[in-house]
């Protein structure tokens, strides 16, 4: 569904909705894939998207529970809050249990247990299994659903299991379990259709199989998945024993919610989302990443007011204050977001410590003299002022610039050396830090050498 | 291979290496998975990459060309720069064709047509028609190499066919096609299994396809398969004629690619990598970002320094400079980025115009308030100065918020919507650009209400 025709039923839904015409919006949902009818909720208004999710669910659980899996969690948990247990258990118990699993995790304590109370018994022992494993972990997105079969089965038995087992949502690969269900080996279903009927599966195997333990992060999990094309990848315990896969959509959604979780915290909004949240919301997830620049503020106005001599004296120094600050704050951001996105893609690690930081303040020296110089003569030049003062400016620039760099380098790797995610060293406190240095160094300098 | 593994073979290799014992290196090598091989170059010293990679073209051309596609296109390019335009033209050639096609893309104009020329004509071909279309685009990432059976033959044929077919690098899915090529449907591997032996395909197959024309961006492309959870989307001319296939794989790497870019134009890096690109390179592409900054800053000054008899009769208002520049920055950078953001995500578009303006305008006067009412009430208590220097204060910081908010949201839109790449909103230039107008207000109201 392209974004045009995407229009055109929004629209007549819309209409449908508010004219009670409920039965053809009905028809039209049944017709589109259970994303387009996500998409659909999350571009409407509010009170709508709860109209259309009801009427949804009263007439089609099973579909309803597919749109739920297909929506942000945010967005899902809104629709979700006013309905009674019943109701959502019904859902989570339709969903795939990673997902069903990810949802339960965000419901407060006293609900989540009511809503596993309340599901099937082999659903709920799923979703706690999941549960068990600490947030962003393997063993949180991992489907238990998977076709696990016995190493000394042939091709043709095989085959014939697949036909049986139709739950399991995407098959793609085969694996190979002993009797101790340990993971020996994995198959696709192409390797099937090429091996000989009769063979045994442990003769068509691969036995070099890429797996993760339930607690491996999923950042690193995406990793993996990205370095070797897979399309799932099995999930074992550290005695091999194979307990789920995550598959590489879940990877996908991983991939980019930590790209924007980076992304956010390098603009300073903290783990903000785009959707609908209230605007009270939005201001309270702001405030804090904005109090790192208003206490910098303030200490750089301390600062400055404590030069109030000098500044009296050579008043044109205030001119240059915010330059100065402004470019360490750049180059330190720029340092700082090159090493944060390289450890992201795993080309930065802390044992090239030195060799990360020493090249970022190669390159920060090069255009502090760069910039320092012109600054310093467009001061002496376009603004008149003696040559004493064009030095200090272009010296204080060259100077700020280097520490933003060194600083704004090491940072993101101290952090990750220490298990704190480094991107929190993009955000405003760091820059914040390196405006506050800068300008000390500018005024100290001009104090000690114009006075 | 864990890291701890990675770096026991990294230091082997490079003790072998400088020792002379390359047939004791390839033994390794040749164990390893192409993805780590590439690894390994990617993270030796420049000498030792070119030694590495010529030691295994010159002993497993198919494994080097293996390790060429899994390499950055940057560092691919820097270890075939010296080669022959034959040693170049048999490693591309023994990779997929739209891996092969996007190397030679990089290529100067005039060596392109040189390896084109000494590929195999079946090669030269394929890539010359990936590279007919415009970059970033699903003509240039599909694979033409797909599994396309003709709507009559009947299921057991089809698996037939695939068991001859061994040269289809990932077949998950099966496409269905008439005489004339035009693509039917779509079966996956496991449908293929589950259906009655003596079916014809157009009878098993799902007919409602998702696919995309080869100039469909890849980005668009990139969100069709998020959206759907698909593992392959089929590439059709406009009249549906099938010409390939875009492989999750290249998905994933679309989603880093395009989130690292919009990433380091954030920070205002430009299109720059982690890799090792030497100093030079980099200094030249961090300089132009760094311009915008030490423009404004030059203009700052210049503001400022016709303020000077404001400053000098009130020299603490210069103390407050940095802030009120800074916060108007930091507000109107979390703004552009959240659009930004929401523009990649599809979350945003330009239909929504003023709802998404007005949303951020209201967050941002609920910070301004909030930060503005702060900021004057600590210039008046923390630095003891007079009730109107805080009202001063706290009005222009309100003020510059609020500006910045809208300007931030609105110029990703309007870049948007003539075209323009959104996220250079949220590189320095905006940022600046916020900063200076901030300045001028501040310095504006004081001079028009305190003097």
């Amino acid at each position: 569904m392209n974004r045009y025709q995407f229009e055109i039923i929004r629209n007549s839904v819309e209409k449908m909705l508010d004219q009670g015409a409920q039965k053809r919006v009905l028809t039209i949902l049944e017709k589109l894939h259970e994303a387009d009818i996500a998409m659909l909720i999350e571009y409407f208004l509010p009170r709508q998207k709860k109209k259309l999710f009801n009427l949804l669910y009263l007439n089609n659980v099973t579909l309803s529970s597919k749109v739920v899996s297909e929506l942000d969690s945010e967005m899902a948990i809104e629709l979700l809050k006013g309905m009674s247990v019943d109701h959502i258990s019904k859902i989570l118990q339709e969903m795939s249990t990673d997902d069903a699993a990810e949802l339960v995790s965000t419901f407060p304590k006293e609900l989540q247990e009511k809503i596993i109370e309340t599901m099937r018994a082999k659903d709920s022992r799923d979703i706690q299994d999941l549960l068990q494993y600490p947030e962003d972990t393997a063993g949180r997105i991992m489907s238990p659903e998977l076709l696990a079969l016995d190493e000394n089965i042939s091709v043709t038995m095989a085959i014939k299991t697949i036909q049986k087992k139709k739950d399991v949502e995407t098959v793609f690969y085969l694996y190979v379990v002993n009797d101790y269900g340990h993971l020996l080996g994995v198959i696709s279903l192409r390797q099937l259709l090429l091996a000989k009927p009769k063979t045994l599966l442990k003769n068509v195997m691969n036995t070099d199989v890429i797996s993760v333990t339930p607690v491996t992060d999923q950042e690193e999990v995406a990793r993996l998945v990205e370095r070797y094309n897979l399309i799932a990848i099995p999930v074992t315990t550290e005695e091999n024993k194979l307990l789920g896969v995550v598959t590489v959509d879940d990877i996908i959604d991983i991939i980019r919610e930590e790209a924007t979780e980076d992304f956010l915290k390098l603009a300073g909004v903290g783990e903000e989302d785009i959707s609908d949240r209230s605007v009270i919301k939005n201001v309270m997830g702001r405030a804090p990443w904005l109090f790192a620049a208003w206490i910098g503020g303030i200490l750089g106005a301390y600062i400055i007011s404590t030069f109030e001599h000098l500044l009296q004296t050579i008043i044109i120094l205030a001119a240059f204050i915010p330059v100065i600050a402004g470019m360490g704050g750049n180059v330190g951001t720029q340092a700082a977001t090159l090493v944060v996105r390289g450890i992201a893609l795993g080309k930065v690690n802390v044992e090239r410590f030195w060799r990360v930081v020493s090249r970022e303040v190669a390159i920060a020296s090069a255009l502090g003299i760069l910039y320092g110089l012109s600054l310093g003569l467009a001061a002496h030049f376009l603004y008149g002022q003696p040559i004493e003062i064009g030095i200090l400016i272009g010296v204080s620039l060259v100077i700020s610039i280097i520490i933003a760099a060194a600083v704004g380098s090491m940072v993101p790797l101290i952090l990750h050396r220490f298990h704190i995610d480094p991107a929190i060293a993009t955000g405003p406190f760091v820059t914040t830090a390196i405006d506050v240095m800068g300008i000390f160094i500018y005024l100290m300098l001009g104090s000690t050498f114009l006075l």
